[in-house]
């Protein structure tokens, strides 16, 4: 394993102190928790937004804390859920008495623990909703799921949700919203490499030199099959097509994460991009918006997913309002 | 070789493609010249801003133009100098009649590239200065390269001579600032793996389990030594200390750029950075400002750079002040 870490059990200690110096006008970092928090919460009146996950996704949770996105993301281990105690202690920090949202991938582990903590607080007097995105049209039911996977919408439900927070929507209103937004989305993904979990040591599986695992989960969990590795113009339409199966997405204005696992350059996204937008295109699909780079990785894993929301107005222009992450800023 | 391309004779040309439709509002494309240029240049009285080099670095140069730092970046093939014809492509089209400063990277190729060019905008009457970047304290000399290489400082000359020349910095006062930053910087890098450049179609070189390659070149060129992985802290030790025995960083207030190669995951990169700031403070080194992400790329290496700028209050107002490409924006 070639990892620039000082060892396996600190890798996500040794992080959380680099985003706290990196990162001090626009977040805190509470230590003893793992939670990376906006830096100015709780802000009175205002909803708080709770993300997290196991770690190894970067940016994503942590990197989406911050004006207009999140107010705290729980970071468990490498790919591990944090526990109910880090996602009450994240709920707990954000209050700000207008109730918390807690924006919840779909995992065993992560919908256990997202529950338990809003029992917590429940019972400390904070009122919680959440949201489940559930948007992998690889496979219902996996090694870590019960249905679908939450993977890419959950960076759009983050973006959207965030700005609806910030414009002072309540909490009914906003879960209301952030679960459309969820429910509208779907993604496919694939690998060309598999990823090294620190603790493991070793790769999670083996592709072969011409292979690539279509329907990748965000773990390294197994996708539909193995199929032929093929110009990039053919895998495109491999993720496009059971997208397009799945969910209809025309006659509305649709954004598009073209996102990278991790290890894939810039220049082979901004290709699969282009692809992408010319099977759209021919579908009738029409592209509102978009976003190309690494949101939802899989440590350094080679590989790429799309993830389609079908969009309306309300969604458009959250999407467009301001946003200040270390991952996402416009 | 696993990627997601077409073709390698296609790569840049169909990166160029999802570049223009995933960034219409701030930059457009001339695939005849392969060119990035800011969507609304040239602007009359401002100084233009032309960088450019090998492709495979993304987001440099291509994801740093926009408002704020370059008018326009000269895309040549993965790992090879852009024509002249390319940069005095660039240049014309940026002109806004104040003249136009050329960013370059210390490699032979380039160098050579951007005079000629500069010389065929002379002879067309637009007033070209040049900066080169020499920051790499790994060699002297190289593959590539007579004297140091250009690396990370590009990355900090193109954001502060960006706002300076958006502030109205004539062509004199911003080629001497320019000039001044890549003089006050210093990197230094290593790699875990090696790259493997499309039309070559296997890695540029080949590395032990156990072993990095310590100063390395972002083209995969060889650095000081290869030696045995160590654990971050060692490693965080092995970039700063040379770039430290080679200038006084003491004193000024510093800007840091923690640097990923393009495959090394954001959690490592963090990590990484953190060591850096506790080896930089132990030296009495004030760290102002910070960068770290994937900035100046080879492709899908795992592996990092530390670049250290010694600021002033000028550099620092203008890192400051608004940036908005896709590669950086705040």
């Amino acid at each position: 394993m070639k990892k620039l870490i000082n060892d396996p059990s600190s890798v996500l200690a040794d992080a959380l102190r680099g985003v706290e110096l990196a990162h001090p006008d626009t977040v805190r970092v509470d230590h003893e928790n793992r939670l990376v928090v906006r830096a100015d919460a709780p802000r009175p009146g205002k909803v708080g937004l709770v993300s997290g996950g196991g770690s190894g996704h970067e940016p994503m949770h942590g990197g989406f804390v911050g004006r207009g996105m999140l107010d705290a993301a729980a970071c468990g281990e490498v790919f591990t859920s944090p526990t109910p105690d880090q996602v009450f202690a994240a709920t707990v920090a954000v209050n700000g008495g207008a109730g918390v949202l807690h924006i919840v991938k779909n995992y065993t582990g992560d919908v256990m623990n997202f529950e338990m903590a809003a029992e917590l607080a429940g019972a400390e007097g904070i009122e919680v909703a959440s949201v489940l995105t559930a948007d992998d049209v690889a496979v219902t039911d996996s090694l870590y799921t019960a249905g679908r996977r939450g993977v890419g919408v959950t960076v759009l439900v983050e973006k959207i949700a965030g700005a609806a927070a910030e414009e002072g929507y309540d909490l009914a209103k906003l879960a209301e919203l952030a679960q459309r937004v969820a429910d509208n989305g779907r993604s496919m993904g694939l690998a060309l490499t598999s990823c090294t979990v620190p603790a493991a040591g070793r790769p999670t599986f083996e592709l072969a030199d011409d292979e690539i695992e279509l329907g990748i989960g965000i773990h390294g969990e197994p996708g539909r099959e193995r199929q032929p590795l093929a110009p990039v113009k053919e895998l495109a339409s491999r993720l496009v097509t059971p997208i397009l199966s799945d969910f209809d997405f025309t006659g509305a204005p649709v954004i598009v994460l073209c996102n990278g696992m991790g290890g894939t350059p810039l220049i082979e996204l901004y290709g699969l991009f282009a692809e992408t937008c010319d099977l759209l295109s021919a579908a009738g699909v029409q592209v509102a918006r978009s976003l190309v780079g690494n949101y939802i990785t899989s440590l350094e894993m080679a590989g790429a997913s799309i993830t389609l929301l079908r969009a309306d107005d309300e969604m458009l222009r959250l999407w467009d309002a301001p946003v200040t992450t270390s991952g996402m800023t416009w």
